[in-house]
């Protein structure tokens, strides 16, 4: 899919209540429950859960808050950093294929595979004909992934340079976020528009079988409500049953 | 390629000398063990060694006898025993990726994922559909590999029916084999047609840029001068050098 991204608005649509989508999003996370119950339970399906968006652009918020009351029995998250020396020496999936969720899990991947045609581009590590070879491998891998019984959703957290500022500017100001001040971010943001042309050939190149969620973030309220109800939809596709007793 | 094991001879040529072959070989090993050397103070390429073969086709054997002369700090062995419940849950390539070679190494698989596309059809855990999804899983991984530095090399032990059964006598009546004899083997010798018939369907699907070595194997000798060559012939093809002082 071609995406404009400057086109698709970062702010939750006008013509809806806050306070509904706040209910909804309630009962949404309580059934997500349930069907992370069944497929535990159940333990045919994996599923994925890639999360990517500009520093700041609320991942960690995301996971907390919409994950939080789950059974962390059968929810992981994995956050992906800078590669480890031991990880440099391999191939760049080598570390993401390690960390797929077995079936029966939810596995969230803060930050990916995706970081690899994106900040390397942004850095210049990688030139445009190395990331066309690495969209074909990340489509296979996803396509092999998909085929051995893993679900993947592809979040991207949409949020605006105001909006990034500003949270920027939270963690200079509010003591409980000084930890996540970084001066790297600041520098990583100049340049917004090489991330965002990255991100949307990314959107368009990397989805063949499994698309990519917008999710417009600068309101959390609203971010929330359409991750959960994208885990709530895909969860429930799956057609899912509690074993039967085996005597 | 197109391959009919029945026509492809499991015994050395005639016209060539074993003598001579075993003083080749003797050399072939010293250069592989000083490209080993070089490979691993380079570290821009890593060799993943695939060993494939029926039951007592020697693979044992071969890695020890071709191998042990290289520095271990360099090589690594890894054995694909039936997977755990761990690795079943997840999919097949997965205990299969975390072993491959960080650069600077050379990874030896006895047995692999070509596993699974050979045994599990013989035991019809698998149909021809979800073999045929599978080559292109494998090619898929392959090409990954190889497009990040790791060299490939496959290598199909090839035995007659007659060696395989003196191998199993010997394990009988060794007793510094008796540890080897499995009644497991002996049962799945029986199903030889339907190996050789998926055998010959791997060389013909799995070898897009990667073809496999098939070596005769009836012979010790004659198998080591094949690998040892193969292995020789392929690190040299990478122009190595010696990483300049760097002050």
């Amino acid at each position: 899919m071609k995406i404009d991204l400057l086109s698709i608005s970062t702010s939750p649509p006008t013509d809806i209540s806050k306070e509904e989508i706040k209910k909804e999003t309630k009962a949404l996370k309580e059934e997500m429950n349930e069907l992370q119950q069944l497929l535990y339970a159940e333990s045919k399906h994996a599923l994925l859960i890639v999360l990517q968006g500009m520093d700041a652009s609320g991942k960690d918020g995301a996971i907390r808050d919409v994950f939080s009351a789950m059974n962390p029995q059968g929810v992981r998250v994995h956050s992906f950093k800078v590669p480890s020396s031991e990880e440099r020496r391999h191939d760049y999936l080598w570390r993401v294929h390690k960390m797929t969720p077995e079936r029966g899990m939810i596995q969230i991947f803060n930050r990916s595979h995706y970081e690899d045609v994106l900040v390397t581009r942004v850095l210049g590590n990688i030139d445009d004909a190395e990331a066309e070879k690495r969209f074909g491998h990340i489509n296979d891998f996803e396509r092999m992934l998909t085929d051995c019984d893993t679900i993947i959703l592809k979040f991207y957290l949409h949020i605006s340079e105001e909006e990034q500022q500003k949270n920027f500017r939270d963690r200079l100001t509010d003591p409980f976020k000084h930890w996540k001040h970084s001066i790297k971010d600041h520098k990583m943001a100049k340049y917004w528009p090489e991330f965002r042309q990255y991100y949307q050939e990314v959107f368009e190149k990397c989805s063949p079988e499994i698309p990519w969620v917008i999710v417009p973030s600068d309101s959390n309220w609203y971010k929330e409500y359409i991750i959960a109800k994208a885990i709530v939809d895909t969860l429930n596709e799956l057609d899912m049953k509690y074993p039967k007793l085996n005597l």
